[in-house]
């Protein structure tokens, strides 16, 4: 059967070869895991087998809820897979052995989590803020709140949410008015209303942990009077179980474009005035304590599109390897014979842009990750170094990869024309599930302005001339190449243009002119991602195209023909060497129009007022 | 109540201001219909309060079918609606006095089909088929045809279907394998089946009549074997009603990503071998007389892409208008109150860029219908410019409009955060919709083959070339206002760039490498619907800035921004200048890096195989 999923041996291309993931487990933290590529061929193997099936059921049964109970169920077929997902303890597979956990790099988690929200496992992300929950515990949560709460909610047992969102205080989360006024008895009593949350309820797990934005009764206003709650769904009763239930409830669900796998609750807390809720850290450090969550999700709902992407991009190749229709318009092609449509090259091209996008994105996705478990094992300056690489990106993975997410499903539902529209193919399922990543856990126009004002302004361009220095080695190493020295050159080009606009920038900036500069952040991330994605086709160009020609090296064209038919790994390497080729040949073409609209001024933004949008 | 259709202001803009159709009203042909502003509003009036409520149950009780009994039922919603619509003889407007139309512009219809396809009327893409059914009985049926058939669909009382597609006949028409044998009474016997068949059973009219391509047995194989058929649902009695039932049955329905308000059927013909067809004009002329239909339709799904991005972007604009979140960046804006959030820079910059393509691709579609109206009032070679500008802006209107609308309705979704991802508002739906109008009617990458190969170079780019002489007339114009003329520099530009790919493809092409220009269709095409909403932008630009000078001429810039706080009129021109000045001066900036992207060749597309896409 075809893989549907993901390009496994991409996934190892760039951990191993590019990414040289095997000398991390020279250090002692990841040394028992050079293991990692088995652990990949099994969650591949556990997606094909328990969790694919649940895609079909999440979208279209999608989840229940009972108005009269309050409840909410998942689909049945949910149940046995969640609990072989947590039996194998996939959720722990990065964490210290010290909370039960596996100590892998977190770029072989990320590899994981692909594969895992490719194959339509919708409660992976409730697992995922389960995990995040349980991190926030054990970050900042006294002995007792890692013995209640930490464990269970490491295992799956319980699981975990994330609750900021209120009607009045989206994207502005300083607006929150849920209030905790003190019990007496250390305890807080919550009292507000929380929406768009993330499986607030369901019946999946025998608890639900819910960590809460709320403002201590007498607390200043905006988000520096901001605590954090853990609100459990019932109370643990001392020994180690679920006890009294806690009064928070669901009172109604969202009805969504797609994700309807993975429930979006509105909860209420205190209805009765019996909430009762307990203070995790620091009075008033809520939101810092908030982002040690939110900055790992972004990560994700940045791997959650790539997924989103990767599984379209595969199903559009298996569909037009097998759909037969028109005749090749290659000279000598035969005339009578209709052919697949992989060999129109429209269709080609665009099979090559998502490609393209899918393996960029992925090595984007996987360095950051690395630059995580590289500061895992470095001091000092180097440790700073690789984690400001890790908040300077972090807003690229989280914008870039879901808004492309959008422009290739829609290719591959192209690629399979009308039944691309239709829902017994999964391509109109992953555009619509997709779209939610651009929105949640801080929309992309929030990313953009957290990149350019906090991340490239706010820390004086630090992290940013230390990613130039990376792409620079990169830029060299290929300059050096015959063979590659014209993509090197590109490369530089596109590096040399950002650079220009980043300095520009900085400039106005400091000359107090940053209103224009609100009005071109979303435009700036594009075509930074862009150029990083350029730098990670160059970064994969050095080393796959020695390797190709290993295989073809002063071959005929016939030969090379019948090599790359019989032999998958030169295939792969073709693949690789043209998707890296089309990418900075021909897509980042288009980024040099991206930097002049950049800097082409922003002035009738600025200046329209919202009389003059007429209807 | 905010207008959340359609800019009934922008619309009598294009109409009256940019293309100047009064002028059209000096001919005879429609001289009586110098009151089109009126039909306008009422086709407003009318899509508010009667058709706009049809749009939810449309999408969330869809269309129904009954396998027993292979009947498929609209929502009940929709009967009445129909019924007035068809009472108010909106499907003939523009259709001549002889056949009970009423002989408006074209480009009066395609405004008034734009507010109809906006308000969520599904059924109004059925009635459409229907009047193209009407018009192909018209140019090509006998006159019993036309007795028979084309009163009854002209007036909605019957409706028609398009049937082309089979199961392994999508874009490759010729392999269509229904056949027809001659009954020997001058009918002929259809067997075969048709899929992606919209409202091929329904329950809204009285009877439906396919137009069916189907090869007569032992006609040649391709298109030039195939031949169309009328084939009514039931075979008229021949006093003017519905008789016999015959034997063409909807097996199944498609389960669709949106438009669930509009069923896409499977059409059995002739399982019970009684299924009664008559041949349309001539044996082996089926394919022409299709395209008839089929001109029509592919500008009319153009309108549609346009429908639904207008209705997303007006959407949006009330929705930012009116949801408060966060303070204003603006310096001296008060850093205590939040506002809303069409005052920050991002939202504005997505609201500009949705108004620029709405209002762009507006008047791409209207001006391609007034090339057709001043067709129907030239003569000779006038006649014959006219029509060919129609020819070469087919393609563009279909697949630039509709691959735009995907982009737009996403930044509508965008603007309104989780609320844009949930079915409260219609922003989702609208995506959904729209997505179909890349596909159906040909998918736009045929739409790219047909620009290139058929339009561009099939005539030597005597087209091309007559639309380039008009683009230098405005460039012309824009140049001598002091104004204006940094746009109009703009444009020449572009203008150029883009002449310049023609000349490098046509001379591929003559120098028979034209296997390169396969990989490039669809990038061309997205590159000359820029240019071309560069110039009609500048067109406007003419047009608007003088009559907003006239409102802000030598006035302070507080004088101004009360003008324009009172004024519509006034805003209405200030925004229609910033959005032009935003286009040309900003998103037109990417246009140049996609001739590069052109530019740089194809070789990857052209090289890769089948095999290197891997998994």
């Amino acid at each position: 059967m075809a893989n549907l999923l993901v390009d496994k041996r991409d996934q190892i291309f760039v951990l191993k070869e590019m990414l040289e993931i095997d000398r991390l487990c020279s250090f002692p933290r990841y040394a028992s895991h050079a293991g990692y590529e088995m652990v990949l061929n099994e969650a591949h193997t556990f997606a094909n087998t328990e969790l694919s099936p649940t895609a079909v059921d999440g979208d279209q049964q999608g989840c229940l809820y009972d108005p009269k109970t309050k409840a909410v169920t998942f689909p049945q077929s949910f149940h046995k897979p969640y609990q072989k997902f947590c039996e194998g303890g996939w959720l722990t597979m990065c964490d210290s052995p010290d909370v039960g956990g596996d100590g892998f790099p977190s770029a072989v988690g990320t590899a994981v989590s692909e594969v895992f929200y490719a194959c339509g496992f919708y409660i992976y992300g409730a697992a995922e803020l389960t995990h995040a929950a349980a991190k926030v515990i054990e970050a900042y949560g006294s002995e007792e709140q890692k013995k209640s709460y930490m464990t269970k909610l490491f295992a799956g047992e319980w699981m975990g949410t994330m609750c900021l969102t209120e009607p009045d205080a989206g994207s502005e989360v300083g607006a929150v008015q849920t209030v905790a006024t003190r019990n007496g008895d250390g305890s807080y009593a919550i009292t507000g209303t929380k929406i768009f949350i993330t499986a607030g309820e369901h019946d999946l797990a025998g608890n639900i942990i819910h960590m809460v934005l709320a403002r201590v009764a007498g607390d200043p206003p905006g988000t520096k009077g901001l605590s954090l709650f853990i609100v459990p769904k019932f109370l643990p009763d001392g020994v180690g179980n679920a006890g009294e239930r806690n009064d928070v409830y669901c009172t109604g669900i969202e009805h969504k474009m797609g994700l309807h796998g993975l429930v979006t609750c509105t909860m209420a807390f205190g209805d009765s005035g019996k909430c009762t809720g307990y203070l995790l850290g620091e009075q008033g450090k809520g939101m810092a304590e908030m982002f040690h969550m939110m900055n790992e999700q972004r990560l994700l709902v940045g791997v959650e599109g790539l997924s989103f992407s990767t599984s379209a991009f595969m199903n559009a190749v298996d569909y037009t390897k097998s759909r037969v229709q028109g005749l090749s318009v290659y000279p000598g092609a035969d005339k009578q014979k209709s052919v697949a449509i992989i060999n129109h090259p429209d269709v080609k091209r665009m099979l090559l842009t998502m490609k393209a996008y899918v393996e960029g994105c992925r090595s984007l996705a996987y360095f950051t990750s690395s630059c995580m478990d590289n500061a895992g094992v470095a001091d000092g300056a180097d440790r700073a170094r690789w984690q400001g690489l890790v908040e300077l990106l972090t807003p690229i993975v989280k914008a870039y990869i879901t808004d492309n997410a959008w422009t290739v499903t829609a290719l591959a539902m192209q690629c399979a024309g009308g039944y691309g529209y239709c829902s017994d193919y999964p391509f109109e399922r992953l555009a619509r599930d997709c779209k939610v990543t651009t929105i949640f856990e801080g929309t992309n126009g929030i990313q953009a302005m957290d990149l350019m004002f906090r991340k490239i302004l706010g820390n004086n361009r630090v992290n940013f001339n230390n990613l130039l220095e990376m792409i620079d080695q990169t830029i060299e190493k290929g300059a050096a190449d015959a063979e590659i020295s014209v993509y090197a050159a590109i490369v530089k080009r596109a590096r040399e243009g950002l650079a220009r606009i980043v300095e520009e920038m900085a400039a106005s900036s400091a000359a107090g002119n940053s209103l224009d500069l609100y009005a071109k952040t979303s435009p700036f991330l594009e075509a930074m991602g862009d150029v990083l994605l350029g730098w990670l086709h160059l970064w994969q160009l050095t080393v796959a195209n020695p390797k190709l020609q290993g295989f073809i090296e002063n071959k005929s064209e016939d030969e090379i023909a019948k090599i790359l038919n019989k032999n998958k790994n030169a295939a792969f390497y073709d693949g690789k060497v043209l998707g890296a080729r089309f990418f900075i040949g021909t897509l980042l073409m288009n980024t040099f129009g991206k930097f002049e609209q950049i800097r082409s001024g922003a002035a009738p933004v600025i200046s329209i007022g919202e009389k003059s949008f007429t209807g």
